[in-house]
């Protein structure tokens, strides 16, 4: 194999498959960027099995054939070469030399022969949307997976299709987090549960904005996304996900509107007195159209009212402080509407027309 | 006690302060801020015995008194506030109670009476020097002390002053490193050395320009830095520095100008098949107008050539590559000039004007 590509190319393309590349196995190849040079493309791809990545690199094939190459000890060098062309050469006993300017490297490649290609993916139907659209949709629901090895699917999010509707949930046994999305077209009801490995990988690696479309296509045990000269291949999580519609209602006994970035704060501020492993609440008081916060701890104390605007009846609850954080830095609203039923049940924060529903339940407090 | 401040002057306050918190003990005391509101002034202290530092904090004196806070905890609510007055006040059990917009904090304090304050520096002469020259002066020495606690004197800096001119030395018993400034007044002599840990301090809270001057006084024990309204005083190390001056030569039977970056730039490259552990030299190869680096190791293989401007024989000669990079990234210039006489025998980077010198020895290589 001879290919010639520009470095900036190059290491980009190498950012890309990286993120699918083991870190945990000890079997070499798995550590390793395959580099394929046919079929008048350059393309990179990367395997550990759970995700599998595969993108195409500008530049000039001189001579086809296949290296795999140690992804670190590969990444390093590209990333340290000057600014200019690049030449990788590879000979029969898969030594590779790496030119650019006047350095030249060699290290010791694989043949590849036994890399774990990506799984071919039947391409019928594929779901359209927006880079950026997917990438906010992740962003706004993949804080709130378990990261629990024994409650399999809560590591990943089910993202659901009916007709020209998209519904993405995670959940953690504490709180959910649903987004939904109008598709420009409709579908075929789907139903699946991607793991948030992916998810996260898959959100790094799109850069597009709102024009640039990814499509995503799923057979019975793989997810594949799409977009521009990229493959990312993920295993679904086997299962049925958890029946959350019974648990969503409209109801409530108590609904107020708070400025976002005021509420963040102050529960920033007030968690200072909290720590993790306490487990202790951040109890808010609602009461007219003040909300008072209060936090007491040995480490000292900590009180605040912030002005809402309310419906319903007063009210007094505790949360987990990370659990409210963590929702209202997603949000982009300046104003959120938070609905509440009593101080055992859990509350909502939702817009309108329900873009995104947070549900987190409460901490017991003694009365 | 009872003042008022804005946050941001706060803030500032408290992170110029914080780096002289103790991070080790375990007396309480050792590990708070003390404020003292006190002659129209407010100061904010810290001293962990090696390094004091105190400074002043814009604000208003409601009740003049003092408390010392837990410095973590006060800095983290500090920083947690919104960007308005903050007013704080303390009662006779030295609770502490800071308020802003409708934030309300209380904070248990202590009364300040055990604190260490900074020892009184008598402030005869000072040698000025503008806080850039000295921020300069520290970066382009201070990676070449030794860290080592076995060897004290190589933990800290030589400041030596002579007519109008300070030298300043660091070593680390392989390698020295030489800053030479001309001073606009004459002063005594004199000779100390300043630890690593100060002057690193120093040089973070130094913010000032070439216009802008920081005081230098010295005692038999302490130094002290003295700049807009901030003191950093710190121990001294005990004891002669290192004759440094016989081991300094202008004699050489190699010389050669090279671009700096270039060589840095290659050096780095190659160190990617070095590992730290290893101890193994990058090996450079001066033959007529041309450096040929060369690295062979178990990962893999490296060689690369730079063009050279050289007078003098050819030579053959390994380095630490970590020894020549902290070198060539705190000179400035573009081109830097290099002066070797055999294999064995230390090699230097200095300019013209001996602004600075730097001396690394070799590593022996098999011939």
């Amino acid at each position: 194999m001879k290919i010639s590509c520009q470095k900036t190319a190059l290491l980009n393309g190498i950012n890309i498959v990286f993120k699918a590349v083991s870190s945990k196995s000890t079997m070499p190849i798995m550590q390793c960027i395959l580099i394929e040079a046919s079929y008048q493309e350059i393309r990179f791809l990367a395997n550990d099995i759970e995700l599998g990545i595969e993108t195409i690199v500008e530049g000039t094939i001189i001579e086809p054939g296949k290296i795999a190459l140690e992804a670190k000890m590969f990444s390093d060098i590209v990333r340290k070469l000057p600014d200019s062309e690049v030449l990788i050469e590879t000979n029969s006993a898969c030594q590779t030399n790496i030119r650019c300017e006047r350095s030249k490297f060699n290290i010791p490649g694989l043949s590849g022969e036994d890399f774990n290609y990506l799984p071919d993916i039947e391409k019928q139907k594929s779901i359209i949307l927006s880079q950026f659209s997917l990438r906010e949709v992740i962003r706004q629901t993949i804080f709130s997976i378990s990261d629990q090895e024994n409650a399999r699917m809560m590591n990943g999010e089910l993202f659901e299709v009916r007709g020209n509707h998209l519904r993405v949930v995670s959940l953690d046994g504490h709180r959910i987090s649903i987004r939904n999305l109008q598709l420009k077209e409709s579908y075929d009801s789907m139903k699946v549960i991607v793991p948030g490995k992916a998810l996260n990988e898959v959100s790094k690696i799109l850069s597009g904005g709102p024009e640039d479309e990814v499509r995503i296509y799923v057979t019975d045990k793989h997810i594949l996304f799409e977009f521009e000269q990229t493959k990312v291949v993920s295993r679904l999580i086997d299962g049925d996900f958890y029946k959350i519609d019974q648990m969503l209602t409209g109801d409530y006994e108590t609904k107020f509107e708070i400025n976002k970035k005021e509420l963040l704060n102050c529960i920033d501020r007030a968690s200072l007195f909290i720590k993790e492993s306490d487990k202790k609440p951040i109890i808010m008081q609602i009461e007219n159209s003040n909300i008072y916060m209060r936090i007491d701890s040995s480490m000292g104390s900590m009180n605040e009212e912030i002005e809402i605007s309310k419906e319903g009846k007063d009210l007094r609850i505790g949360f987990n402080p990370r659990f409210l954080m963590d929702v209202l830095r997603v949000i982009d609203d300046d104003t959120v509407s938070i609905y509440m039923i009593n101080s055992k049940s859990p509350c909502y924060i939702r817009d309108e027309e329900n873009t995104y529903v947070y549900l987190i339940l409460p901490i017991s407090i003694a009365a």
